[in-house]
Protein backbone atom coordinates (compact mmCIF):
# COMPACT_ATOMS: atom_id res chain seq x y z
CA UNK A 1 0.00 0.00 0.00
CA UNK A 2 0.97 3.39 -0.88
CA UNK A 3 -0.18 6.96 0.08
CA UNK A 4 0.60 9.83 1.83
CA UNK A 5 0.41 8.60 5.17
CA UNK A 6 2.17 5.12 4.69
CA UNK A 7 5.15 7.40 4.09
CA UNK A 8 4.97 9.91 6.59
CA UNK A 9 4.21 8.54 10.42
CA UNK A 10 3.73 11.04 12.21
CA UNK A 11 1.17 14.09 12.61
CA UNK A 12 2.56 15.70 9.28
CA UNK A 13 2.05 14.84 5.86
CA UNK A 14 3.76 16.55 2.73
CA UNK A 15 2.24 18.27 0.21
CA UNK A 16 4.01 16.93 -2.69
CA UNK A 17 3.04 13.76 -1.36
CA UNK A 18 -0.67 14.58 -0.91
CA UNK A 19 -1.11 16.09 -4.83
CA UNK A 20 -2.22 13.27 -6.65
CA UNK A 21 -3.63 11.11 -3.91
CA UNK A 22 -6.99 9.91 -5.14
CA UNK A 23 -10.47 11.00 -3.58
CA UNK A 24 -13.35 8.95 -3.25
CA UNK A 25 -17.11 9.20 -2.27
CA UNK A 26 -18.79 6.97 1.07
CA UNK A 27 -19.87 4.72 -1.66
CA UNK A 28 -16.41 3.79 -3.06
CA UNK A 29 -16.37 5.39 -6.35
CA UNK A 30 -13.20 7.43 -7.12
CA UNK A 31 -14.38 11.01 -7.99
CA UNK A 32 -10.94 12.31 -8.68
CA UNK A 33 -7.66 13.45 -7.25
CA UNK A 34 -5.86 16.02 -5.10
CA UNK A 35 -4.09 18.50 -7.60
CA UNK A 36 -3.09 21.32 -4.85
CA UNK A 37 -3.70 22.87 -1.83
CA UNK A 38 -4.77 26.79 -1.01
CA UNK A 39 -2.80 28.04 1.79
CA UNK A 40 -3.16 31.39 3.52
CA UNK A 41 0.09 33.35 2.87
CA UNK A 42 0.72 34.63 6.26
CA UNK A 43 -0.97 32.18 8.52
CA UNK A 44 0.01 28.79 6.99
CA UNK A 45 -3.11 27.83 7.32
CA UNK A 46 -4.20 25.17 4.43
CA UNK A 47 -8.10 26.61 2.96
CA UNK A 48 -8.75 24.43 0.35
CA UNK A 49 -7.38 20.91 -0.79
CA UNK A 50 -8.51 21.39 -4.78
CA UNK A 51 -10.16 18.62 -6.00
CA UNK A 52 -9.47 17.14 -10.07
CA UNK A 53 -12.70 15.64 -10.94
CA UNK A 54 -12.55 13.50 -13.99
CA UNK A 55 -11.32 12.73 -17.65
CA UNK A 56 -7.57 11.13 -18.40
CA UNK A 57 -5.31 11.62 -16.21
CA UNK A 58 -6.88 14.73 -15.00
CA UNK A 59 -5.94 17.12 -17.69
CA UNK A 60 -8.58 19.61 -18.43
CA UNK A 61 -10.68 18.85 -15.65
CA UNK A 62 -12.49 21.25 -13.42
CA UNK A 63 -11.13 22.33 -10.04
CA UNK A 64 -13.08 22.25 -6.85
CA UNK A 65 -12.19 23.84 -4.01
CA UNK A 66 -12.81 21.78 -0.88
CA UNK A 67 -12.77 22.56 2.79
CA UNK A 68 -9.53 20.86 4.35
CA UNK A 69 -11.87 19.74 6.90
CA UNK A 70 -13.72 17.69 4.90
CA UNK A 71 -11.40 14.97 3.52
CA UNK A 72 -10.76 11.96 5.64
CA UNK A 73 -7.61 9.80 4.94
CA UNK A 74 -8.38 5.94 4.65
CA UNK A 75 -5.51 3.92 4.48
CA UNK A 76 -7.06 1.09 3.06
CA UNK A 77 -8.56 2.84 0.65
CA UNK A 78 -4.78 4.25 0.27
CA UNK A 79 -6.92 7.34 -0.40
CA UNK A 80 -8.97 10.46 1.04
CA UNK A 81 -12.99 9.99 1.64
CA UNK A 82 -15.42 12.37 1.49
CA UNK A 83 -18.86 12.41 2.19
CA UNK A 84 -19.98 13.42 -1.12
CA UNK A 85 -21.81 11.74 -4.62
CA UNK A 86 -21.64 12.96 -7.82
CA UNK A 87 -24.64 14.42 -7.37
CA UNK A 88 -23.47 16.92 -5.32
CA UNK A 89 -20.35 17.98 -7.03
CA UNK A 90 -22.04 18.67 -10.24
CA UNK A 91 -23.43 21.83 -8.56
CA UNK A 92 -20.84 22.67 -6.48
CA UNK A 93 -18.20 25.42 -6.69
CA UNK A 94 -16.00 24.54 -9.51
CA UNK A 95 -13.21 26.01 -11.90
CA UNK A 96 -11.06 25.61 -15.07
CA UNK A 97 -7.59 24.52 -14.38
CA UNK A 98 -5.68 27.51 -15.57
CA UNK A 99 -8.18 30.33 -14.03
CA UNK A 100 -8.10 30.74 -10.03
CA UNK A 101 -10.91 32.23 -8.74
CA UNK A 102 -10.17 35.37 -6.44
CA UNK A 103 -10.47 33.79 -3.08
CA UNK A 104 -12.29 36.33 -1.17
CA UNK A 105 -14.11 36.41 1.38
CA UNK A 106 -17.57 35.72 -0.96
CA UNK A 107 -16.00 33.21 -2.53
CA UNK A 108 -14.80 31.35 0.88
CA UNK A 109 -18.22 31.94 1.96
CA UNK A 110 -19.78 30.37 -1.02
CA UNK A 111 -17.79 26.98 -0.68
CA UNK A 112 -18.30 26.52 2.90
CA UNK A 113 -21.99 27.01 2.76
CA UNK A 114 -22.48 24.95 -0.42
CA UNK A 115 -20.44 22.40 1.78
CA UNK A 116 -22.95 23.27 4.55
CA UNK A 117 -19.67 24.29 7.23
CA UNK A 118 -19.56 28.20 9.09
CA UNK A 119 -17.05 30.26 6.88
CA UNK A 120 -14.39 30.64 9.85
CA UNK A 121 -12.22 33.44 8.65
CA UNK B 1 8.12 37.89 -13.65
CA UNK B 2 6.61 34.82 -12.41
CA UNK B 3 6.15 33.01 -9.22
CA UNK B 4 3.71 32.37 -6.82
CA UNK B 5 2.50 35.24 -6.05
CA UNK B 6 2.20 36.49 -9.49
CA UNK B 7 -0.32 33.89 -10.22
CA UNK B 8 -2.18 34.41 -7.14
CA UNK B 9 -3.54 37.82 -6.46
CA UNK B 10 -5.27 37.09 -3.38
CA UNK B 11 -4.17 36.30 0.19
CA UNK B 12 -4.23 32.66 -0.65
CA UNK B 13 -0.99 30.98 -2.50
CA UNK B 14 -1.19 27.24 -4.27
CA UNK B 15 1.15 24.54 -2.89
CA UNK B 16 2.17 23.90 -6.27
CA UNK B 17 3.01 26.77 -7.53
CA UNK B 18 5.27 27.52 -3.96
CA UNK B 19 6.96 23.61 -4.40
CA UNK B 20 10.43 24.77 -6.80
CA UNK B 21 10.31 28.49 -6.09
CA UNK B 22 13.41 29.88 -5.28
CA UNK B 23 14.68 30.97 -1.95
CA UNK B 24 17.16 33.62 -1.28
CA UNK B 25 19.26 35.38 1.24
CA UNK B 26 19.26 39.06 2.39
CA UNK B 27 22.67 39.34 0.86
CA UNK B 28 20.63 38.40 -2.47
CA UNK B 29 22.22 34.68 -2.67
CA UNK B 30 20.10 31.90 -4.00
CA UNK B 31 20.08 29.65 -1.32
CA UNK B 32 18.04 26.68 -2.77
CA UNK B 33 14.71 26.12 -3.70
CA UNK B 34 11.67 24.81 -1.83
CA UNK B 35 10.88 21.32 -2.32
CA UNK B 36 7.73 20.75 -0.04
CA UNK B 37 5.68 21.82 2.87
CA UNK B 38 5.01 19.44 5.98
CA UNK B 39 1.19 20.08 7.00
CA UNK B 40 -0.42 19.00 10.16
CA UNK B 41 -3.37 16.40 9.29
CA UNK B 42 -5.71 17.75 11.32
CA UNK B 43 -5.90 21.13 11.34
CA UNK B 44 -4.30 21.96 7.84
CA UNK B 45 -1.54 24.16 9.41
CA UNK B 46 1.49 24.13 7.36
CA UNK B 47 4.63 23.91 9.71
CA UNK B 48 7.63 24.04 7.44
CA UNK B 49 8.45 24.81 4.15
CA UNK B 50 11.13 22.79 3.43
CA UNK B 51 14.24 24.42 1.34
CA UNK B 52 16.67 22.08 -0.59
CA UNK B 53 19.34 23.06 -0.57
CA UNK B 54 22.69 23.20 -3.40
CA UNK B 55 23.38 20.93 -6.64
CA UNK B 56 22.07 20.82 -9.89
CA UNK B 57 18.15 20.47 -9.88
CA UNK B 58 18.15 20.04 -6.62
CA UNK B 59 19.05 16.18 -6.83
CA UNK B 60 19.68 14.35 -3.89
CA UNK B 61 20.31 17.48 -1.98
CA UNK B 62 19.73 17.73 2.17
CA UNK B 63 15.96 18.98 2.97
CA UNK B 64 15.67 21.58 5.64
CA UNK B 65 12.59 22.30 7.38
CA UNK B 66 11.98 25.94 7.79
CA UNK B 67 9.69 27.41 10.03
CA UNK B 68 6.52 28.46 7.76
CA UNK B 69 7.07 32.31 9.46
CA UNK B 70 10.71 33.09 8.56
CA UNK B 71 10.08 33.06 4.81
CA UNK B 72 9.02 36.12 3.14
CA UNK B 73 8.09 36.41 -0.78
CA UNK B 74 9.68 38.87 -2.84
CA UNK B 75 7.86 40.17 -5.95
CA UNK B 76 10.98 41.26 -7.31
CA UNK B 77 12.99 38.29 -6.75
CA UNK B 78 10.01 35.80 -7.96
CA UNK B 79 11.19 34.14 -4.64
CA UNK B 80 11.08 33.80 -0.98
CA UNK B 81 13.87 35.64 1.10
CA UNK B 82 14.71 34.36 4.21
CA UNK B 83 16.92 35.88 7.22
CA UNK B 84 19.59 33.24 7.11
CA UNK B 85 23.39 32.53 5.64
CA UNK B 86 25.20 29.58 4.77
CA UNK B 87 26.96 29.09 7.75
CA UNK B 88 23.60 29.48 9.46
CA UNK B 89 22.30 26.67 7.67
CA UNK B 90 25.84 24.66 8.01
CA UNK B 91 24.49 23.83 11.31
CA UNK B 92 21.05 23.96 10.65
CA UNK B 93 18.70 20.43 11.31
CA UNK B 94 18.38 18.90 7.79
CA UNK B 95 17.74 15.30 6.40
CA UNK B 96 18.22 13.21 3.45
CA UNK B 97 15.57 13.42 0.70
CA UNK B 98 14.13 10.21 1.44
CA UNK B 99 14.75 9.89 4.64
CA UNK B 100 11.85 11.84 6.51
CA UNK B 101 12.56 12.90 10.51
CA UNK B 102 9.38 11.79 12.40
CA UNK B 103 8.75 15.27 13.00
CA UNK B 104 7.37 14.85 16.52
CA UNK B 105 7.44 17.26 19.64
CA UNK B 106 11.40 16.63 20.26
CA UNK B 107 12.38 17.68 16.79
CA UNK B 108 9.84 20.18 16.51
CA UNK B 109 11.26 22.46 19.24
CA UNK B 110 14.93 21.68 18.13
CA UNK B 111 14.12 23.36 14.67
CA UNK B 112 11.82 26.24 15.70
CA UNK B 113 14.78 27.01 18.87
CA UNK B 114 17.82 26.66 16.23
CA UNK B 115 15.55 29.61 14.12
CA UNK B 116 15.50 31.45 17.18
CA UNK B 117 11.77 30.98 17.48
CA UNK B 118 9.46 29.36 19.89
CA UNK B 119 7.85 26.42 19.43
CA UNK B 120 3.97 27.22 19.11
CA UNK B 121 2.12 23.55 19.37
Amino acid sequence: MSGPEAENPGDLIASDRVEGTAVYNRAGDRLGHISNFMVDKRSGQVRYAVLSFGGFLGLGNDRYPLPWSILNYNKDKGGYVVDLDREKLDEAPRHLPGVQPDYDEAYGRSVFSYYGLIYPW
